[in-house]
């Protein structure tokens, strides 16, 4: 971490930020430049806290060298993480796309869609019995008994399952689930997040509407630094001023984020545009530049023709999505090879 | 709500959607105009699913011309709500500052800073306890033991304290505290706001980064729908493309809250900027434009000249503020007295 | 278009209105709902100025039906257009790149690059004469002597050439030139727009930082209504709260845009990412979703190494971006043969 | 301007940079920390492309220490700039209102509407005579004799006129104008900021839609650049991704600006909030928080009840919106009484 001084800083004050940064066991470089006095600090800058100094009156600014993550950083660890849950591996090389319906309604409904997704090529099931809704009036989820009818799912067609938690006080709740999701709006829960450190279970954290790159990388430090390094990563778009897609498909997050981190990366079209038709292209374009993983939403419902349009895919639409998906493959952008020789 | 249909719908989708909004105990009142049919929703629609409904094939767009709060909605409530804790009250006409230190250090320090912004004119004490801190690293708070420092504050000077809660878990510890805050990142905890309207407590609610008012005023309703309708709102910036301010404070939604809600309205000029001279005049502007109270940091350790410059206010600065501010006060623009007479 | 009255509007306020929009020629078909009265106006609403009536003390809302495009509309033209500059073909399945430096800099340097990027497979050359800059203090190109060399480039090795005008006085110096490019901060400099309809160039003009999909078809439609259709639209990237890249693609906007409209949509992504190793993940995404070509800054000057690392690509790196993006194309999604069959 | 070199850089590509650098008639002062390298510059660093230093291969992250603007820049002209157009100062504590309507429509219309703010209270007379719309179907304004009418009005009331400029071809027409306006389309013109800048007229810069401070001081620059240091800027609401108000109004900006620049800074409620209930306490929070002046819109046109609730004034609200800012002038808040002593 490099600490630009301001000029002539007040002698007092600059006392002050020495004893302070000596208090954080940082061992401090001072070097003299031509117009301005700058302090390279050495040791674990990880806890000092980059706004404050930043604020300080004889501060001009402060430049983080190393990124505030360790156990998210590619730079300690080169290659590729692969994480595996219920014997589906993801990451370095594995690709695999998560389908299912936005909730689980009846053990026919979910088991029906397994049955479906599987055929058409997902190695992962999802389904929501925790809905976080904006409006208290709306569906809420069958909650812990949504949890048995995907559990009945997942025993019927051997799909590893995918769900989310909304507090952790439902962790109990989630002992055969094989990867527990933390939604957009949790991305920064740090008490749920802390708690899914202390388990053993692979974690799928998907980035909030309005945090970047780098705080998604802090929320899954929170996860690792408690001893839990199965993440998985979520881009499902961030919210901007543009109102013809529900929100921004941030693609260039996946090859960012793959420099970045060896977590691997997993891309959610159909969340990012709510349009269902445009979850094609967009799932096609996320897995050409490199991400690890889909997750599509498919609804059963032959008979209920209304959420034909929706942000849900029919099953004969995702079967379309996997065979262009399947065909992309081949030919997409693999970060680790073109930086590995 | 008004659903306006595509030209020349399929029949059967049309069918189908009819069943399912009768299905909603909706009556539907048809309208055939020159171009296109609309259909008329009379009944509680706070349940319909926009989205939902907006992604139909046959369905052109949807119009929501009730809000979607029912219990927020100054609609039905024209006077402003007034809220009282631990014996002072804010909203109507009554405006309150909340004051005191980002972190709770130590009994001297709470106590201390207590006992300075009381006598500058504060009438709440603010301190936080649980930190929600984007680094795994960095101090997370004194917790337990913090709200503990807080509440004999609140003893020695007799303010009643206003303290953030990060899980439901938390609860039973804040039970001598007088307002209980969700920060700007739980905004949309759900689970943690259903809990909160079981409470008899009242709940400061900021805004969170990336959200609309809407949305907010949702937040505010899971709160209300669970029989607490204790709420102040809280303004503290939002998230845009500016960097030389830390958020960017929209002041324009104080009035615009004023407008669509009878609660109280509050902003936090510290965290919106994060930068303390900056405090002052966006104090004085929130107070010109309405808001029904300021949430201010103070610290106090005149020795450790470190925070200086930090977004936090000595107590002689917050004095400065406090005056000009009591100056503004009986300028300030009232939206209640602009729209009754 | 639909306006949705407010409740038992003010009688001579709703006479008023009736009248002006008789005024403007439109057929006004009142129907009375259960809760709401609609208006549905019959015409060409394309001149009615939509914040103004939404503001209307009467009116709720306002919801247009048609688009406010008419030239630019996919409805109104089905099939999609085919640009032809200087014997290229761009649009209806006509896939080009064009490529070359940010900035011409000597007759050298660009015969160079073009003779490179030809090589390499690109089919028209871009090249900055007139540059915009930030600051005053930068490089403002060599403007009427660029276009010079640039056009000595162009007669060497046959390819159309593309570069951007920064104003209408500039025009007279853009002759030969086979593309005009209208740049993301002159997207809404409307008398350019208007002066560019009347010549009979193909224009290329990119989306602006902060201008939805909407404005960017309005702005083409200033073109395309004064009797100019040759647009192609280019995607470069939005501005967000996202610092990691410097700017954030909207790919989402291809397979948007091309249900909107039938002309030619372009993606640049140099400018987008501004790093060039990004250049090749996102070039192969946005090949893959649909694009029709792609834009990417390529620069000479192997002796200078100042350059690698920037946002322009190696000769070098450029040849394995077209190798990749050549391996995507057959399997990249096509709006228009997803939508006819 | 600090450049922060990667550990261990290429020796050929350092001592690229470092010739590249001498070449920019920069001294460069190494100063070698415990883990990185560090370049300081000195000279004239306004010129040298930050973008281009922060993406070469060896360089870890480049530090403006000197803002990039020069005669904007407070630090270098401490005392407030005042700027006097048609006889009337603003800046430096004299606190202007300019006011009037949209379009410039009729004589009869503008004369009227001229006096009436002016008996309010008004100082400066704006009017619309070339409008950019975003839609070519819209209506563009009167034009040239838009402005001759103006002058007429100009004549009775002798109000000095602020009235926007679209392309610089229009500049002879605006021979008699006192205040040219640039839009916040055109924010970023830099030919025509250029053209400003060699003029003797006093320019009011709008803030572009999704521009930062900086670079709209940067705008301002190339104005000053020229010799035209008359430049009053103007804040008029940013975008995001809040619908509740047509921007979203920046009011930080106010004090912001006025420690980063000496010259006089604005604040139009009318476009920020596109709400004309909200003009009143968003004139008041701006002049509150230390804005030299306000732009607001006022419509005559009692008959035509049709404007009523948009963004423009009726006569009798503007007067109530001056004599609320009036009554909080004495109480405003002056950076630089603050920061003088």
């Amino acid at each position: 971490m490099i600490v630009i001084l301001k000029k002539n800083p007040n002698e007092k004050q600059l006392e002050n930020l020495l004893d302070w940064l000596k208090g954080l066991n940082l061992t401090v470089h001072p070097s003299q430049g031509a117009t301005h006095t700058l302090l390279g600090l050495v040791g674990d800058t990880s806890a000092v806290d980059i706004d404050l100094l930043r604020a300080l009156d004889i501060v001009e600014d402060v430049k983080r060298v190393q990124e505030p993550y360790k156990n998210a950083n590619r730079k300690f660890h080169e290659e590729d993480s692969v994480i595996t849950a219920g014997g589906v591996s993801i990451g370095g090389g594995n690709f695999q796309v998560i389908a299912g319906p936005c909730s689980i309604e009846t053990e026919e409904q979910i088991c029906l869609v397994a049955r479906q997704v599987k055929e058409a090529g997902a190695t992962m099931l999802r389904g929501g019995a925790f809905k976080p809704r904006t409006s208290p009036y709306a569906f809420q989820g069958l909650r812990g008994h949504g949890l048995d009818l995907l559990l009945l799912a997942k025993k019927e067609t051997g799909l590893p399952v995918v769900t989310e938690i909304m507090d952790l006080s439902q962790l109990p709740l989630f002992d055969e689930v094989d990867v527990i999701q933390v939604g957009a709006r949790n991305m920064q829960n740090f008490e749920l997040l802390k708690e899914l450190g202390h388990t053993g279970k692979p974690i799928l954290l998907k980035r909030g509407l309005a945090n970047t790159l780098q705080e998604l990388l802090m929320s899954a430090e929170y996860i690792m630094a408690g001893g839990n390094s199965q993440v998985i990563l979520c881009e499902r778009g961030i919210r901007t001023f543009e109102t013809a897609t529900r929100n921004t498909l941030d693609l260039a997050a996946v090859p960012m984020l793959k420099k970045l981190t060896h977590l691997p990366v997993v891309v959610d079209p159909s969340h990012a545009t709510g349009i269902s038709w445009m979850v094609k292209p967009m799932a096609i374009a996320a897995t050409a530049c490199g991400a690890d993983g889909l997750m599509i939403e498919v609804h059963n419902d032959p008979k209920k023709a209304l959420c034909d349009g929706a942000q849900s895919l029919t099953p004969e639409a995702f079967q379309d999505v996997m065979n262009s998906v399947n065909a992309i493959r081949p030919h997409a952008y693999n970060f680790s090879k073109e930086f590995q020789a």
